[in-house]
This record gives structure tokens, C-alpha cells and sequence, in this order.
């Protein structure tokens, strides 16, 4: 039997980033569409400022499969479209019986949880916040700071992700800027 | 159906420390019987200053099932039995085909990694060092300076622990101190 090499990266605690790693995912404001509740003020921000990013993913080279812990690094850049934050596209795991580890390791933001039924959880994150999203929670993390916010994800290698059911439904609610507060309200879009 | 409620918990990135967690293990002199290659120094050891404590582990809340994520942080002290440097017992999973991550978070050590033949792989461990236990590789953490040494692991939930196999046989090399350095030699009681 061929076992897979043990191996060590690189996790610069300060910045995110992850080296090395198998592949980078820059998600720019173009890759945001439909995203976030305003989709005009989205239009109107990258016409102003370019397709800009929004946030990396730094994915570690690990298997998809069961018996594995794929892991990443993500920084999502501070930011708002329209009075909403800067944020992750978020997600289901295709498999929902499978949780995820999150650690917070720069910058402050927070983690929107939800169930399929539309019930949500939020919770501040900040260097050291360890967040247990358990089986069945979509999650998205928000950047709600003025600098890079930074954290790591692991997640069980036969979890998958489900991106469809947000892109179509969205959230049931959105965190948007109330003046120096981040408010959690209702997704006007949440379908 | 009744899910598990997400939560947060504090990391204390510079000690290692776990708030709220479910237990808190230590594991001292007397509850490493056997597990240095000179148990008559691990005896003076223990006569010398007492029962003193070798490691603390931090075990959050979270099922050993399948869906699920366990996850611990770990602080080892600095010491030495003889000049074998103060280390976890280290163990296999039950499972022998999980993996499990880890990230260095404060102070200095290695990783010691083994498969069931007898191969090994060493990794100097600093804060920010993340490293990937494969499936099929025992995994033991040294303390190899002179502060204490602490690092963050999360493990699939059906992974289980196999201490047994280590405490009968050992580890195939032993991280001795060797002057100043950290010198990686044959385990002399090795089974």
C-alpha cells in the first residue's frame, strides 16, 4: 500500500496566507453577482473601482475524500457593496451531515450560520475565535473590520460543497453597516 | 430532526489555552510510565520535583462521530527525562485510514510521524507551522525548547485513538538533546 507523505506548510498567522498551497481562488467583485442584496450597488462599485477583490482562498493540496482533512486559509479584504460587507459567497456542505472548524487568525469579522429551515446564528470573530459550524449549517464569514480579515477552515474530505442553494436563495438575513455598527436585518432577497 | 447548535470558543493564541472547552487532560510524570526510553531517569525525574505536570490537553465539546470535527489544543512543558525531551504519548488512529491536522501556535517542538512498519518523518513545529497528518501515520509532539509548546488539532470523528500500539512498542526514534541541538536517534526499547 502507498501511504501519502506527512508534510508541513507555512500559515503566516498575521496575513493568512498559506504556503504552500495547491491554488489560490481570488473571488472579485464580477465573481460576487447576485451575491450580495444590492446587485446594482455592486455594478456601480466595480465601475468605479475595478474588478476588485473581494477575498483569497489559499487551498491546501488534500484529497477530497473521507478519509481526509482538507484545509484553507481565506482573507476577505474590508469592503462594502452598497452598506453590506464585504463577505464570502458562503455554503452548504453537499453532504449536510458534515461539520467545519474555523479559526480566526486576523482582522475582525464575523460567521453567519444557517439551517435549511432559514434559522440563523452570528458570531464575532477575532484572532483566536475558534467557530464549530456542526453538520447541516451553511456558513459565510464577513469581513466587518477595516483590515484584511483572516482565518482557517477544516472540513471533512467527503463534505463537497453546496454553492447552488445560496446562490438561489441567498441568507435570510444580511449584515450591513449602521454607522460604526454591524446590524444584523433581514435579506430583502431571500427566497 | 435536532441539530447541534453552532458555537464559538476562545483560543488563546499565545498560551494555547482552550475557553470553554469539555476537560481538560493532564498528563504527568506518573502517567508517562514507560513511554521515555529511560524510565529510571522518568523515576529520579518524578522523586526529584514531584508529580509535575508533562502535558495539558483541551478537549472541546464536540461528538466522536462520524459528522463531526473533534478538535483539542495541546500544551506541552519543557523538560527532559534523561535527555529525551518531554513529548505526548502519540498514537495511531483506530481508524488507521484518518488524517488530522495541525497548527503551531506558541513555543518550539517537532511532530514525529510513523506508519505501522516502522518508517518516520520529523518536522520542526514553530508558531504558524501547520502540518498534515495522513492517513495511516502515528503522530507524537516533542518540546524541544524552553518555553512551553502549544498547537492546535482537529481530527475526523470517527477516527478514534490507538495509544496502545505506541505504549507497547514505541516509536521507532527517539529526539534526544544532543548539546544544544535536537538530535533524532534509534529508539533503543523499540518493539
Amino acid at each position: 500500500m502507498t501511504v501519502m507523505e506527512p508534510s508541513a506548510s507555512r500559515l503566516e498567522l498575521q496575513t493568512g496566507i498559506l504556503d504552500p498551497c495547491a491554488r489560490v481562488l481570488s473571488r472579485r467583485l464580477s465573481d460576487m453577482q447576485g451575491m450580495f442584496a444590492d446587485e446594482k450597488a455592486r455594478l456601480e462599485l466595480q465601475a468605479r473601482q475595478g474588478d476588485s477583490l473581494v477575498y483569497a482562498v489559499y487551498v491546501a493540496e488534500i484529497p477530497e475524500t473521507a478519509s481526509h482533512l482538507p484545509h484553507s486559509t481565506t482573507v476577505i479584504q474590508p469592503g462594502r457593496v452598497g452598506d453590506e460587507f464585504f463577505m464570502t459567497k458562503g455554503h452548504f456542505h453537499a453532504v449536510r451531515d458534515r461539520a467545519e472548524v474555523y479559526l480566526g487568525l486576523a482582522g475582525q469579522g464575523c460567521m453567519l450560520t444557517q439551517t435549511d429551515e432559514g434559522e440563523t446564528r452570528l458570531f464575532d470573530m477575532r484572532p483566536g475565535t475558534l467557530v464549530y459550524v456542526p453538520p447541516f449549517w451553511a456558513h459565510r464569514t464577513i469581513n466587518t473590520g477595516s483590515e484584511p480579515f483572516a482565518f482557517l477552515c477544516v472540513w471533512p474530505g467527503d463534505a463537497g460543497h453546496d454553492y447552488g442553494t445560496i446562490e438561489t436563495r441567498g441568507f435570510a438575513k444580511i449584515l450591513v453597516a449602521r454607522g460604526s455598527k454591524a446590524v444584523l436585518v433581514d435579506n430583502p432577497r431571500y427566497g
